[in-house]
């Protein structure tokens, strides 16, 4: 007898953080936790334009765009961040216009370096405006076709390891390049994801605590194959999308039994979406588990005014809460009345305050929760090769146009 | 014997026609289409001020947003329109900074009249500026609290028709009155609407295309939880977000025989989410339906230029394309390649052009489809019982705070 095929046994936690830990020594998007942010620190202090431009798409892009549009708000930023992803033309015009090119700095970001959209995007600015090594950085891979661009041109470049996946680079030159620009405290960033890397690898309560959720999530994945996470704050809206593309493009993978695995990532944002998606999760099929995020401290302090509205009287209870407190209790109320229901499995994360530590750790900890999912479900996390024949396809469609 | 529960069966597409048409006479947004827009034109013509500020959430604001979105950067208006939603504090401090308040409209809307958030954010307002009845109006229905609020202040008031639930009112004056004072064709809106009208109650191929649709959904419902809509533009980022709010909340119910039904809303945009969703389409499990939604004109002709980037030379063949043909032709690859698959139910929707017709037109599709889905489902569409315990549970925490 000769056998072909193995299946494989469910695999016990113990094996999985081990796994983990053996996976450490090649992805990686790990060890980042570990780095020294002073290369970023000091090209920062050497900027002069008030406008940092980031030329790239998805894995590029979203991870700092969550990080900024949690901060932005409430840190005094004296440089301002655009993003130019998307080849949609009317929205790449009044985008563009919006920017005073003359005074930019143009970060353009392809870990391949070959992007369609990055280098489309990039040669129309430079049809707009001189690009050269004065207002021009490149962040890739060291054998990049985009650093031989920057070389050729004098260009300072800063690495993409080639280890580090698009989607789990923001705590690489990716994000900490642009947001140490802008005068984010990259620092307390990577604190934030030290202070939880100590405590995954420690096997503290974190350890036991991811391990456990991503088991839950990996079992009942075909009950449960949609995870919603439910953000009662928009600062993290860009989280949300972020978090959409880190766990659908690692996720969605055919396993090592040649079986197509796919846990569907939805991002909604409190109390905006409780007028659209919470009747759906209440009432819907059993298809969701829910993860509840807020934030305990937004450090602001207005109030709904006592101002009685004539025949408003009824609505006089709201005269006096603070808006974070509204919030907050929207969000609680929320969490009860699912919990009330008894069969949606619902977790809340509940994150400090408006600050770098609390949003960097939360995506670390979205990383590894993503990575434990994937050994539970033995897929790879870090490829994507559904995404290749899409576009040679587009190469073949553009070539032919050219010489027709 | 005796029988106390009778399990229907599956539904003909003549029989759920029928139904649509007897439900005409009760639900109201179908007959939106054919009303005239003259109050609104002509309320418009009085507006002095140059900003206009939409106080509202959900069903009072997506629908709007999502046709402001598409048609801003496409048409010279001469206002603009700022939408004040959340209670995250943040956000509406940073929102309300970028608003000069003395040369604002405020359009206060809110269904029921009693909407926690907006009425927190009113009286907000209130406290910032004077509102009177030279800056504020309200949309809201005829008996609510918000309607003798403005009469008791002598405010001009539009009415939502009762039998048009929140998420079917964008083309009431929920969505009319906003539009036209910022200098949209209301009229053109309203001609997109009444064209699909007339054929999908003439029974023209609309009629048959959108019921074929809806029993494939409602038929495959267990197999395909989950409806994507890929939309290539940036311009329909607002009616993605629509679109979640109207299936989501629509279809998450509980049907006649007492069994939980819920077909899962995603809206994605390509090709910024090439980069991250589509590798779960592709080698995710099959459990999505998707509808790729292109534009077909965008009235726009900038290209790549021809520069040629040193290094960079592998991606000349991108050189003199337009950024419209760039996005159309990545959608045409994306459909090619998931159809390629043999095994994802993928429709492609294109619509004419950034126009009034054709956003209005789209979106009063969904709408219809949205309701004959309801009927093969043996749900009601209109309501939203689930999300009644929340505020129950809200209104309590808010009350206990005042005295405690």
């Amino acid at each position: 007898m000769n056998y072909t095929h193995n299946f494989n046994p469910t695999i016990s936690d113990e094996e999985v953080f081990q796994k983990i830990v053996d996976e450490k020594e090649s992805i990686g998007y790990y060890n980042l936790a570990n780095q020294d942010a002073s290369i970023y620190k000091e090209y920062a202090k050497t900027v002069k334009q008030k406008n940092i431009v980031v030329i790239g798409i998805g894995g590029s892009t979203l991870g700092t765009y969550a990080i900024y549009k949690f901060l932005k708000h409430s840190k005094k930023l004296d440089k301002k961040l655009f993003f130019l992803e998307s080849t949609d033309p009317i929205e790449l015009k009044s985008k563009i216009e919006q920017i005073d090119l003359e005074d930019s700095l143009f970060i353009v970001i392809s870990k391949s370096g070959t992007t369609v959209e990055t280098i489309s995007i990039f040669k129309y600015i430079n049809s707009l405006v001189k690009c050269d090594k004065n207002n021009t950085v490149v962040v890739t891979e060291s054998d990049s076709k985009l650093n031989s661009f920057a070389m050729a041109n004098g260009m300072k470049s800063f690495e993409i390891p080639k280890n580090v996946g698009g989607r789990f680079s923001v705590f690489s030159a990716v994000g900490l390049l642009p947001l140490a620009i802008v005068g984010i405290d990259v620092d307390e960033i990577l604190g934030g994801i030290k202070d939880l890397y100590d405590s995954f690898f420690g096997k503290q309560d974190d350890c036991k605590r991811i391990l456990n959720k991503a088991r839950f999530i990996a079992e009942y994945k075909n009950k449960f194959n949609i995870n919603v996470v439910f953000s009662y704050s928009s600062r993290l809206e860009g989280f949300n999308k972020w978090y959409v593309q880190l766990w659908g493009e690692s996720l969605g993978k055919v396993d090592i039994n040649s079986t197509k695995q796919g846990l569907t990532p939805v991002g909604i944002i409190g109390p905006i979406d409780q007028h659209s998606f919470l009747q759906l999760i209440v009432e819907g099929t059993r298809d969701k588990t829910v993860t509840v995020i807020k934030v305990e401290d937004f450090d602001n302090h207005f109030k709904v005014p006592n101002i009685t509205l004539e025949g408003l009287e009824e609505l006089s209870y709201l005269e006096g809460i603070e808006f974070s407190s509204l919030i907050n209790k929207q969000a609680d109320a929320t969490i009860e009345s699912i919990n009330n229901l008894n069969d949606i499995p619902c977790d809340v994360m509940t994150i400090d305050g408006v600050k770098e530590r609390s949003i960097s750790r939360l995506m670390y900890e979205f990383e590894l929760l993503t990575s434990v999912v994937a050994q539970f479900l033995y897929i790879n996390a870090y490829d994507q090769p559904g995404v290749e024949s899409g576009k040679i396809i587009l190469k073949d469609k553009l070539k032919t146009k050219v010489f027709s």
